[in-house]
């Protein structure tokens, strides 16, 4: 078993800005590549928005178990037919990782179908983590707590729907709390919301970020084979049923039309 | 209180169709409005696909507490920027009720984030409602299981996330079953998908259903004002912090500068 | 419609220490019972541990549609028997509001399923209670935030399960969070656990806390009629079935016998 | 890794009952584990009521991954400790797999907080399992539905929480339908109710049914360490708080002294 992890950067900032180049000399994708190449049973792949189709062709996301996610300043020049192919690979069983500025990416919105706004401050504050999920697989080999000296911070309201699982909550120096680690399951797909991570700050080489990284693309893996099938609204032909039935009643299809879509 | 409902109909195939027409003289919007309207603490309007905006303008939707969506035929025909529209009033607090096809309305995907795919069959076979959240207000006055003698089968697996309550399952003659009652939120918006009603049986003539039709709409009606403020990601600046802090490290933004979005 | 809220109190520390009883000169349960008579809708009755029953008898239960918990000192106390007889009556659709303390207390314990535990602090630390869930009828009326200069800290992992709804997250100032107010269905009943409440301190005076008080006993009144069967698993006999079968294969239970329990 | 799994069976019917002993010679325990040994990660291990403390000592425990549970007419001889014992368990991130009729054991019962009741028919009837989840990891291998064309019919309502995840629902013959795979997490335990498994029908034999045992275990093993700490609400020291503060205000407690339980 090798998870095969695609990261894609932005990589627009590391480009424009003295602070996050110093931070981030190879863009911040590879950095936070780094962190899940550490593991042997993880293939891990950077793609940019500045790539042919954004670096996420059909045969990419094909080949790709486990898409991770950063992105700020340009989320309008994503693609909305590349954002509509990530979201069937997610519905189909790749898992995704959405990170930070990502809350407003098109894919999250897409995924989560509400705004996935926040409140947020660039102050270079102090954010802890907390774990309220002990043994959850994303939380593995991490302390009770866990500190960045340096964040910007986000604040509640984070609207998005109540997660199935939430690994962790912030507490930030200014006053303000957020829900910094929420599961979904959108189709056979597992996503992963992480709040850290804003660049100008060295967040993506913080030891136990790195692990959260690492833990979140084991976790989001589905083995599966992919569900192709779930796009399809499949008619069942009366002969076919589980059961044996007789049509009755008036009918609105000729037999073998596809339903509306 | 008075619970402002506004029933939208695609009011396609009863115009179209002889069988429809015959069953829905009036319009399956108004059979489905006059279910509502027997209640005093609602009032009921409808409006239709074929309305300038379908009916959906921005003062209507702001004088709609509760909105009810029947579509099948012309889900594309939906114009892209009244779906938004409506979105965003869910979002600020309007209850949204998804009846039967409507499943595969844009509406409904945009907000479940999830293909919303089923198998289907129009054999007019018995559906069997088990109300399985006794006293979930949708169910109210109703026996344990209702039936419907002729009706489309829409069977599992259902693409959309789990919900947050389950009201009905579904049993088919044929052999299928089907999670029939299903509650979400998003944002402040409550809203509730209820799978029978296709047109070609009088589905909507039924008492239960009617009964389901008034209860989903008291239990999706928001009393609080609008929340206005969910589709933004206000800064809040260093000194209006709720704790005294300090500006520490680079910055990317200038201040007063709105975030990227 | 009146809602019959019954108001329980331990009533220990307001006999027993002079900081409390010059806080609460009536006790506790008073105090929270005042909170919550505000409002026209609602008939509050006062019972305490010292009462016969603790003052929960069947006839007093069978007439009370929210119950409000605080206990701290005497959870061990509180007789088996009766925690049974509260359950069955939440199971039936009976509220329960439980308070600060209270996730400690038998009765939350046993419908939560789990531990329950948390960290705690006395150190009269400011407490500052986001809400998350801004439209959510526990939160009518109620500011972005709102503090509490005083109180004493409980710090996450709060040992309970994924709740349905989270309305609050709290921050403290020695650094920790909690989820302070989170909902739970349990069978009919609606169930909210409301963190703040320390008994040296004056929380239950505070004008937000008292606000959330009438709102959660109001979010939790399910006017249904108490669901009496849900503690049966009644046998549906072969002749009642709603499809016609006919018996097949090895028996174990004799006609009409009862199922193992 | 190997994932130590112990069947847990009740072995009074397979003792009493000369259809049930005929189908399941050696005990149901023995077949049930049969399913679970096939894959060579896991090992496997029975124990009974019959054994001292039922076989579910401290040290056996200690030594279980995942825990899995058939019972049924001795629910109420199964010790009262070695029900709380195995809650312990479960809670410090043991898996627990509950079979059939074991939705009314004390340990069930226990970790659900609510009455678990159905409704019930012997009649040898067909069940159809629908996989509602088609990529969940205990779908593994499974076709879109699989048929038991004699089992014990098991009708919603079913009184339990909402669960995390829904696997299967099922369609019975005489007209019912039941949710037959639910997911919760209770503490760091995964657990998993499954419904078919009637003694006196071959179900345990039946390879679909099987598989479902196999993938269920491994689903519900979780490799953390054990969550030791679950049971406790340590005090957390004022000079130890990760914010530094000065105590203020009246106290409680006496410095180091335990909260109340």
């Amino acid at each position: 078993m090798t998870i095969r992890t695609t990261v894609w950067g932005e990589n627009v900032h590391e480009q424009t800005n003295e602070i996050v180049r110093s931070i981030y000399p190879d863009g911040m994708h590879a950095t936070i590549a780094s962190a899940i190449a550490a593991d042997p049973t993880v293939a891990v792949s950077t793609v940019t928005l500045q790539d042919p189709e954004h670096g996420l062709t059909e045969e990419k996301l094909a080949a790709t178990d486990v898409l991770v996610w950063w992105g700020h300043q340009a989320h309008g020049e994503v693609d909305d037919a590349v954002v509509e192919r990530v979201a069937r690979r997610v519905f189909e069983g790749m898992g995704l990782i959405v990170l930070h500025s990502g809350h407003f990416s098109k894919i999250f919105k897409r995924l989560m179908g509400t705004p996935c706004a926040l409140k947020w401050r660039e102050a270079g504050e102090r954010e802890r983590l907390w774990v309220i999920n002990r043994n959850h697989p994303i939380a593995a080999g991490l302390p009770e707590y866990f500190e960045l000296e340096n964040e910007e911070m986000y604040g509640e309201p984070f609207s998005v729907p109540e997660p199935m699982e939430t690994v962790f909550v912030s507490w930030f120096q200014g006053g303000e709390v957020f829900r910094s680690g929420l599961c979904y399951k959108r189709g056979a797909g597992n996503v992963f919301y992480f709040r850290p991570g804003h660049e100008t700050y060295p967040t993506y080489h913080d030891p136990n970020v790195r692990r959260v990284l690492l833990n979140a693309v084991k976790w989001a893996y589905n083995p599966a084979a992919a569900w192709i099938g779930i796009h399809d609204a499949p008619n069942v032909p009366t002969e076919t049923a589980p059961e044996k039935i007789e049509e009755r009643g008036p009918k609105l299809h000729a037999p073998g039309e596809a339903g509306y879509r």
